[in-house]
């Protein structure tokens, strides 16, 4: 058991935190074609945020945070899906799957920058949908990758 | 230009997006403590949650997605910044690093899941000060890296 240095942990969950998009994705892609991994989308960041990507081209990948606003209030008081609606995999806890039914809906991709004009960035991979709320972008770096990582039997399946 | 198929993109753009915390950071690390790669805490979920970490300790890594709820307003103004505040780095965009002054205070950290006890789930590496709000959790799997990525000169002297 962690110790906390603080009392009352939990006192402020209630509170609601608020975001606002940074850009929005713009894709020709709809439905499942959003998940083709040649997929190319535009990142169009908000234009007084332009100056905030000053760097970001020498990067070959990064993470998208996007915020998947088609997903219903009734769908994020999920608390068990099977994974992509298969009947075939088990029903598992929406934390243990990559389901956009979650309390937050918040979606985390890595894509491949193909390239950078002004305040659009082009993006091969990017698994949203066309107008999705962009909430932030990383870089991404060796440190992210797990080389040993294990992952249950039903996830291999997908 | 990737065509959009709807028209008025970035028309909701001042709309915004609002977020319950999922659960809550327990360390007893402080300060600079928090980045030691075997720092260990607890990720605390709320109650009524924890059935939706089902299936999650299968996994052996996972990312934290989380609100670096110390950074005030005029740090998530800021457009650029040396990593790490090292006057030696060049002077970038936020987007192009992992600094937590950015429009939204979001951090993603990849950690190592050390054991789950009904709503608690312990793991190592994750550099979130304690009390910090999660917002998600996302299963670790192997689309999740970039063999080949490309970084910056700067990044490898980091």
């Amino acid at each position: 058991m962690v110790k906390s240095r603080r009392a009352g942990d939990g006192v402020s969950a209630a509170k609601k935190i608020e975001l606002k998009a940074i850009g929005f994705v713009k894709t020709e892609a709809v439905g499942k074609e959003v998940r083709d991994k040649g997929n190319v989308s535009e990142i169009v960041f908000r234009e007084d945020l332009a100056e905030a990507l000053d760097g970001i081209e020498d990067f070959s990948h990064f993470f998208v945070i996007f915020w998947m606003h088609e997903t219903s209030k009734e769908e994020r008081r999920m608390m068990k899906v099977h994974p992509r609606g298969r009947r075939d995999m088990p029903l598992l806890g929406v934390f243990a799957t990559r389901t956009a039914y979650r309390p937050n809906a918040i979606g985390l991709t890595l894509v491949e920058l193909l390239g950078v004009k002004g305040n659009v960035v082009t993006v091969r991979g990017l698994d949203a949908f066309d107008g999705t709320p962009v909430l932030d972008i990383k870089p991404f770096d060796y440190w992210d990758m797990a080389e040993d990582a294990r992952v249950p039997e039903w996830w291999k399946r997908l």
